[in-house]
Parts: structure tokens; C-alpha cells; sequence
């Protein structure tokens, strides 16, 4: 399709890397770059439908509302794809601040220098507390 | 890894994907999402010591510096990477406003709504006059 033109559903061209494209989410406010997870068709579709960001765990194997586990769900303000229709950005409201599973805001909170990286970005909540079996 | 060390060299997990990860270059004043591209490598390490990005373009084959035929490369301003070391966050300047091959400011500049979907976004370059043979 042409970049100029507008998609049609389901908007994404999933078939060209193996059935998932790449979503990154984005605090809707600030502009943070939050996360980067995968959707298949049925994470799109329920993000679409329930305007709360889904995606496709690859090492679960599964749909995965995120949030599902921490109760910090992404609640989904804007979508926006690209050029090519293989990526997806989320503008969300992040519920509980943080969207890393280390209890940080951003899961991009290792900084790299010529001094070598280093962790940054305080934590907002103990994962021990939040993921307790 | 513990999410919670600081990484070494290479700092990134490129044998986790095949030896790519992804990479968002985001503007280091606005936070606008400008586009998602993919590293090997030595796109990492030429990114590293050139502080220009560079990627691996999957339909080349080939390391990509970005801007190479139209000029409008990205000066690299802050580099973080996240809390599993297979992604990338660039904060960069990017030169000629518009990071997107259509002419456009970013390659996310299709609006998703339960309308359907629309191209947004002003074009900048003429892409015609800018990738001349």
C-alpha cells in the first residue's frame, strides 16, 4: 500500500513479521517512551475494542493485558501507526505511574554514556510487594 | 541479567532476536516518536562512536546510516536502553525536521479512531525531490 494512503482494517500488516508487529507505548502527557511490547491481531483488537493496551507475551506464549498481574494497566488515549503499517504507538495514561516490571517509570531507564550505562530512574513501587504468588 | 545491574559492553542482547533489536528514535526536545527501526551490531557500535544514528536495514540487508541519501541524519543527544537489554531509545535532533522517507515529521502519522484510520501530519520534503536517482 502506499504511505500516502489511508489503511483499512485491521490497519497493521501483521504477516510481515511472523504475525506480531512491535507497540510502543508512550505516556500520553509527558511523552515518555514507557515500554516496547508485541501485539498479534488478538492483542490489537482488544487494545481497539477496550481501549486498555493488550499485547502478545512471547515467553508466555499469550494474550497479555498488561496490568493484568500489578493492576497498572495502560489506558489508552491515542493510537498512531506508521508509514509502513508494522508499528504501533500508544499514547496511554499509565495507571500507577510505572510501567516497568523493576517498579520503575519507564522500562528505558538504563543510561548509556562513554563512561559505560547505568541504571537511573527511581523506583516507584517493590515488585516484591506487587507480584506476590 | 538482574534488571537491576548495570550492563556491560556491548550493554545490548542481540543474540536474544537474531541478532537485531529494536530501536525508537524519539525528539530529544518534544519526546514526539519519530520512527522504529532495528540495530545489529555494528549499527550499535557506529551509533556509539558516531553519535549519529545508525540501523540494519532488514530490506537492504545492509548497515543503514539514517539520512545517508537525504541528508537528514539524526544527531544522537541520549541513548537509554531497557530493563531486559534487547531495546533502544534514542533521543536525538533530527536534522531537516522530518525523520519519515514520505516527507513527513515522524513515521507514526496515521491516526487509528473508531472511524477508522487517517493520515495526519504535514509533509515537510517532497520525497521525490529528495531521494533522486
Amino acid at each position: 500500500m502506499s504511505p500516502n494512503q489511508d489503511p483499512k482494517p485491521p490497519f497493521l500488516d501483521f504477516a510481515k513479521q511472523g504475525g506480531l508487529v512491535p507497540a510502543i507505548a508512550q505516556d500520553h502527557e509527558t511523552g515518555e517512551v514507557l515500554m516496547l511490547a508485541y501485539m498479534n491481531e488478538e492483542a490489537w483488537e482488544r487494545t481497539l475494542a477496550t481501549k486498555k493496551a493488550h499485547y502478545f507475551s512471547r515467553s508466555r506464549k499469550k494474550l497479555w493485558l498488561k496490568g493484568e498481574s500489578s493492576g497498572k494497566v495502560q489506558k489508552v488515549k491515542e493510537i498512531l501507526i506508521d508509514c509502513d503499517d508494522d508499528t504501533v504507538v500508544l499514547k496511554v495514561e499509565q495507571v500507577g505511574r510505572a510501567a516497568c516490571h523493576t517498579g520503575r517509570r519507564s522500562c528505558f531507564h538504563k543510561l548509556v554514556t562513554e563512561a559505560g550505562a547505568r541504571v537511573v530512574g527511581d523506583l516507584i513501587f517493590d515488585p516484591k510487594e506487587v507480584y506476590k504468588k
